[in-house]
């Protein structure tokens, strides 16, 4: 069967380059030599820039490549990657584009005509070559370089129909490997910009917490609660998102997905601004006085102004700013009533109440799980939003909670 | 003069993908064209995701391209950008791979033949795609699609040699539009990932900026101190790092590039374990007793256990963990001495001992700058690292400080 090997290559080139996870790429490519262009078998050896080292990647084929043990990997002076890299030895592969099995006789052939003494070193560089060709069962090896540096070696199987590989193929593998290689390392750093990206939203998010968790190195009473606070928000929220029409007076809810972490930062700094509160308020045992208390109040609006400079998503600020707003208007600061109350405030306000009533105080036991979901049915309509109350429900009754 | 389309393509091909900024990248495509296939000039027209509108990007060539007022974006109404985009309109471009403004009065007296009612629709169409095409001064537009989705249209001036198009060099410009599409489209994803991770990176600083505020809302007397601590740190730490010989008794020392990161965050977090620490002990006037003293000389250390679950950079630690600790080893928490002494916590404990001194408390006015820099002075080799208060001089005689 004739193949049409320039067409095979702008099929295969084109899109590569929008493919960018490195795996998933390299497979495409093996799996596209092996199953179109009739070997047996073929695999990469990929250079990989941040461990300075060459790696076999993948192997595909009906037969398969046996790897042999510690074989994966190869360092600068592994004998397949001198001959490509190293100056010295480019005239040995610069007329095919490759190292074939069988041309390796040939070579070393030539080699002891051209050369004297000083052939030696070459014709045991060949032999080595020839001895890890072996083992890795390939019949051709085709480098692939960038700017002049080895990107990759294409390893080659034998061919179904027995033939040896002719120029043309080994050309197109060359071009095919130049075009892999290239897509590939893009791939690669795309992979690595994607991680940056992504252990840099860890680091702010754990930032965040530890932000919402200083508030317990001063409120002694508060130990743990911050997080469970968030835990119970967000486990609150998908609950109501999961339920088709969260019904009841509090409306129904529709939320973003972004929603689900504004609600997580908002909880975990939702008393945030208690930092501000004189420590003889916070910690007071007993009933406030009527001063106190409203200093104590200001620990809402506190914590949204101290968060200001983080410029979070508007659900963040109204969930720490809201938290004390009660459904029937008679909450702080503002005194919002029904649905002007934002969700993440609802909810985080059924949250805080909820795991403040369970857990122990000094001067007194937390109630039980039980009593507090009566005392939260209790206050539905007056104190919290009912869709809330009802999410908390479904969680409490499905175990959840 | 003959042009060998194949080799220009492929060369011009090659490395496009290794190109990350898509204005560069367009640039160096346009001017590729320009000046190896003698256009007089050449434009893009590119598909921007975020906007969802199409965007004229650059136009090079020796006469260059005189763009009408209100003409660098085209919505998709746009008679350009319907002729390539919409399916119905598919057939008149197909067998050119382009639109030709030669083309234009034989596709429209096609359409007459072709249609009777109906085709009334499409030549106004071209009528109105030919009026664009002589604003921009176009004499042929190559589209490039990706998935069937129009990514971008090259638009070609006339040739040098003043011949006409001829199909070879269209097909051609329709494989490099394609390509550079592709490769444009990749940057373009490569820049938006750059700009998130930045983004987040920038989210997490920010974070610890509001971090190490805290302490201030608690503590009366430190209005702005987290802030000056930080930019002295920051700044000395320059100044050494710009010395090329640090030395005095301190030695010298040598900063990576992300020492300047780290010394930032950890100044800005250095007294963050304070807020651990009782107000009456952290805000009294006076002399503190001696347990007294014992417990708030604890904010060293529980700060830097604080923000143990960030794992910062070992230098931030140490940053915070050591910045009371004094040259002579008479500080705390460890008795540390000398070069024994992390830099970024000799260098912030200099920082913080010069802004506390300048600084207004309730019950003293703050030293003037001289007479601080002369306390410093004394305590050097005793309290503080004699390469670090170099430093501080430096920057106080060059009137930085």
């Amino acid at each position: 069967m004739k193949i049409d090997y320039k067409k095979e290559l702008e099929t295969a080139s084109k899109g590569m380059i929008m493919i960018h996870d490195p795996r998933l790429l390299i497979k495409l490519i093996v799996r596209m030599i092996v199953r179109k262009l009739h070997i047996k078998h073929a695999a990469m050896i990929l250079y990989e820039p941040k461990k300075d080292i060459y790696v076999l990647n993948i192997s595909r084929g009906e037969i398969g490549m046996k790897v042999p043990p510690g074989f994966t990997r190869f360092s600068h002076e592994s004998p397949l990657i001198r001959i490509f890299s190293q100056r010295e030895f480019r005239p040995l592969t610069l007329d095919r584009n490759a190292i074939v099995s069988d041309d390796i006789n040939r070579l070393v052939w030539r080699e002891s005509i051209i050369h004297n003494g000083n052939g030696k070193a070459v014709k045991e560089l060949l032999y080595r070559v020839d001895e890890q060709m072996q083992m890795l069962n390939t019949a051709a090896c085709v480098p692939a370089y960038y700017r002049h540096k080895l990107m990759a070696i294409l390893l080659l199987g034998e061919k179904h129909d027995g033939t040896k590989f002719e120029q043309p193929e080994l050309d197109f593998f060359a071009a095919l490997a130049s075009d892999a290689a290239m897509a590939i390392r893009n791939a690669q750093l795309f992979e690595g910009l994607k991680r940056e990206a992504e252990r840099n939203r860890q680091l702010f998010l754990q930032t965040i917490e530890v932000l919402g968790s200083t508030i317990e190195a001063k409120d002694a009473y508060t130990h743990g609660h911050t997080g469970r606070v968030t835990e119970y928000s967000v486990a609150i929220a998908r609950q109501m998102a999961a339920t088709p029409a969260v019904g009841g007076a509090g409306g129904s809810a529709r939320f973003e997905e972004s929603f689900f972490e504004s609600i997580y930062i908002a909880a975990l700094l939702h008393d945030i601004g208690k930092i501000a509160i004189p420590e003889v308020i916070l910690n007071k045992q007993g009933k406030l006085t009527d001063e106190e208390y409203a200093v104590m109040k200001q620990h809402t609006v506190r914590g949204s102004e101290m968060v200001g400079p983080l410029r979070l998503p508007r659900e963040c600020l109204e969930g720490i700013k809201y938290h004390h707003e009660h459904f029937d208007g008679k909450g702080y600061p503002e005194g919002l009533k029904g649905e002007d109350i934002p969700w993440a405030a609802a909810i985080i306000a059924v949250a805080d109440a909820f795991d403040a009533m369970t857990s122990d105080r000094p001067y007194r036991k937390g109630l039980s799980k039980e009593a507090a979901m009566a005392e939260i049915k209790r206050c539905t309509g007056t104190q919290f939003n009912p869709a809330v109350v009802d999410a908390l429900v479904e969680l409490y009754e499905a175990g959840k909670i």
